[in-house]
This record gives C-alpha cells, structure tokens and sequence, in this order.
C-alpha cells in the first residue's frame, strides 16, 4: 500500500490528510510538534481529529508527499523531504505563487494550484470551502489521481495548467498587495483609486505571463475584479494577516516572482515593482 | 503693538510662540484646550513653560496668525481664523505639503517651509534642531520678517521660495512614502529596491515640478538621496507615526497634491499613483 505523508498541520494540510484518509489510505500529517488538530465546518456537527506526528523525528520512507506550509517555511523542510523520499517519490507542493520548483533538485515534484479555503486557530481548523488540487498532466499526476479517485479531494489534471497557476497568481498579485500595504480588509476595492491600481498591476502581471509564454484575453482584468468584487467586504487575505500579525509574508513566489521575471524580460513595470518594493521594506529589521 | 497668534500647541507652533515671546512680543498661543505646553532641549536645563489659551473662546483681533496645526485639521480651525482677522491680518500656514492655498480665500495669506524637529509627549516639546521659516517675497513677509528679526525666530524672505517649497516636497514624498507604506523607520533606505522605488518617486515629483514650471536639476535626486541617508536608521516620519498610531496621514497636501497635478497635466507618474493609492487605501474605514 502506497504510503502518504502531509506536512504542515493548516487548513491546506488537514483537510488534505483528512480526504485521504477517509478513504482508507495509508497518511501520515506531519507537523513541527507531535500534537492532534480538528477540523470543524460551519452548520455541520461531525468533526475530524486527527493525530499530528513530529516531522523532526520521523523516519518511514513515503510515496507521496504533500508540503502545505507557507512558502517562507519552504527550505526549512525541504532537507526533511529529501531525507523521506525514495527515487520514485512524488512530491506536491501546495502553496501560493510560483517559482519554488525552480529551487528544487529533486524529481517528481510538482506545484498544485490550491482550492482549499480555511484557518487555523490554536489547534482547530475551520474549513470553509472547496478542497481542489490542479496539477500538471504526467505519468505521476496520473496516478496520484488514480489513488485518490472516489475520495473528497478533488484532484483535477489540467491540460492547461501553466494558465491555471498564472491566473492564481495574478488574482493573489492585487488584492495580496493592496490589503497587505493598506493593512485593510477587501473593503479597499471599493475605492476607485485601489481599483485602478489593482487593473494596473493585473496588467502588468499578463505582460510578465506574455513574456514567459501564457497569454490571458484582455477580459481577464475584468474576471479578476468580479472575483474581488465577491469578496465580504471585512476579508482578509493571507498576506494581510501576516503583516498584523508580524509573520513573515509570501512575497517571494508572489510579487517577488514576478518582479524577477519582469526584470529578466527588461519589461516596464512601475506599479508591480513599486509594491514589491514597499512589501521588502515592511520586511526590514 | 502688534498681535500674534499662534494655533496648534504642537512642537512648531510651541516653539515658534517661544521665540516671539522671548523677543518682547504679543503672543497668544491657541489650542483645542486651554494648559499650558513646556519645551525641553537636550543637554540644556532651561525649560520654557507656555501658557495655551483655548481657540474657540478666544476673542482678541489678532494682527498676525500662524496655522501650525496638522494639514489634516485645516479646515477645521480655517472659521476660527476668519473670526480673529481683521482686513490686512497675515496669516502664515506652516505645514508640510503644498496646495493649502487653493482652499483658502483669505487674503494676506501665505504658507511657509518649515524647518523645526521636535515632538510632543503629552504636555512635554522635545526641540531637536531648528527654528527657520522660508517664505516669499513681498510687503507684507518682509513686514514680518523686520518685526522678529533679531529674534531666535529665523524667518528667510527667499527669492526661490517656489523651489524651496517644492525641494521639501520631494523630500516628503520619498521618505514619507516608504515608511508610512512599509510602517517602518529611515532603516529601509539601506535597502536597494527601496533606493530605487525613492529615486523613482523623485524623479516623477521633478517631472510634475516642472510641469509647474518650476525646474529641478537631475543632481536634486542624489541631493535628496543624501538627506535621507543622514538619517538615523531608527527615525520615523510624521505619516509613519500617523500610521502606527491610525491618525489621519497628511497625504492630501503632499502625494494627493502631486497626483491631482499628474492628473492635470495629463502625466505619467505610475510610482507616485501607487504609493497615493494605497495611503488612501490605508485610511478607508
């Protein structure tokens, strides 16, 4: 029996280690400390609890592996992975942004574009909504899909994958930065001015996917409004939390990738380079 | 005997009525409440202890008035002001920013560039450096000029007053800027991107100068550059501590003048829309 490991106990991971779970697989959540979390959904009395392991000192080989912590943790648990992996294993990364690949050495590992809405607070997760992985199509991604067909994780294989991961970034690009530097809630698209600068670093961001090869209808500025335009208004966004609560942002594989393949394209981008900027600064020590 | 009065109990206000009375002059220092204010200098043991007499009952027709109050409190103290002039009072604005003037129809009304570091804890003025005014040219600065000369007041009548309001203009925007948006202190000019999106914010502030008519030589971007880089690392600005504290910001009279000129003159200055977006963006509630 294929065996599974998923690390970081958050809303991304638990609701993961949950849906393999419940479908009879062999899962292991893996987490900095050895602890349980539960997993609680508005209106619904069932609750999951599930056991945490201590990545630290964990030492069965795995198949698959899912890393659902933020990008800022990314190196630090790489060496972990490694250490777990045999030459077949398949490794998933489920974090916002692009470009972590491109620092990772090891085969089979692919980025998914994440669809699972949720928060932890203290060792409860809340989830939300939606538990969808898109990956890239592969012989690995095939089977992954295989294994886990029939369970409530819903794994898609994209045929266009490369626009699914450029599109989510493009939706992170705005509304990331515009409430992580006003440190205010989605409310802020309401202001012409915001929704300005929002259109514009949308723009800027389907000139760098251009140069890299995806290419957006010019209508994509407007779907990614309405998509903000549904926002609750007192919604925060990852990044905004991470700025009130002084933790580290994911402003490396979000703005910050952009910023550098904006660069390597000797492209013109003031608005993306400007709240990259300010993003660093808010970062500074 | 002329009248002078001054509203605003803040550092500048405090100090600027310090230096006319120490000179033998009227002086009437206004505030919200009647207290009184004390100036403290370090490594000195003088202290001065000024009376403030409170502005909405005070009554004396006053010959010469300066508005030292945040430009975000302008128009509320503006009927006050009506109130206690006469036909030929001069009123001197002493604020940051630039534009204060198109609001007001009083005339004998000018508005001066501020040199005076201090702050005030509680009741208590720290005065770090400076006493000097700039204002422009004409009969009656020069007027007040002859009236405190001789005084620690330092008032300059410049030939260039334009171009001195607007160097200070820029020097606002940059620092300004970057530290409201990042809430973080002078540190982050070490930062090289941070640098750059500065030079970037100077360099479009000098194009909508110039659109002005007022000109800048390209060396003014290195010269601002140098200010900031005397700074001491740990030192805020006035909108960074707005921001930490959540009071109004001064954005209206320094990136909401520049980006209504921009506007005007039909400019591309992306930095300075991005950077005023997302100060309005900040204060949206």
């Amino acid at each position: 029996m294929k065996k599974f490991g998923v690390i970081g106990p958050g809303a991304v991971g638990s609701v993961i280690a949950e849906s393999l779970l419940q479908h009879g697989l062999q899962v292991h959540l893996l987490g900095r400390n050895a602890g349980e979390v539960r997993i609680e959904r508005k209106g619904q009395l069932a609750e999951s609890t599930l056991l945490v392991e201590e990545l630290s000192r964990f030492e069965t080989t795995l198949d698959y592996i899912f890393i659902t912590v933020k990008g800022t943790q990314l190196s630090a648990v790489l060496p972990f992975v490694e250490k777990l992996s045999h030459e077949n294993t398949v490794t998933i990364i489920c974090q916002n942004g692009y470009g972590q690949l491109e620092q990772i050495t090891m085969p089979h590992t692919y980025q998914a574009v994440v669809y699972i809405s949720g928060q932890k607070k203290d060792q409860t997760i809340t989830h939300f909504r939606d538990r969808k992985l898109i990956l890239p199509e592969n012989e690995d991604t095939i089977a992954l899909h295989q294994l886990v067909e029939g369970s409530d994780l819903d794994i898609q294989i994209s045929p266009h994958y490369l626009h699914d991961i450029w599109f989510k970034l493009l939706v992170n690009l705005g509304i990331n930065s515009v409430t992580a530097l006003s440190r205010n809630t989605a409310i802020v698209v309401t202001n012409e001015k915001v929704r300005n600068l929002c259109e514009s670093l949308i723009k800027e961001g389907m000139t760098i996917a251009h140069a890299e090869g995806i290419h957006f209808e010019k209508s994509t500025v407007q779907a990614i409004m309405d998509i903000y335009d549904g926002y609750p208004p007192h919604m925060g966004t990852s990044m905004y939390y991470d700025q009130l609560n002084r933790n580290p942002m994911e402003i490396d594989y979000i703005q910050g990738f952009l910023y550098r393949k904006s660069q390597k394209h000797h492209l013109d981008t003031p608005h993306v380079d400007t709240v990259y900027s300010l993003l660093v600064a808010s970062e500074i020590r």
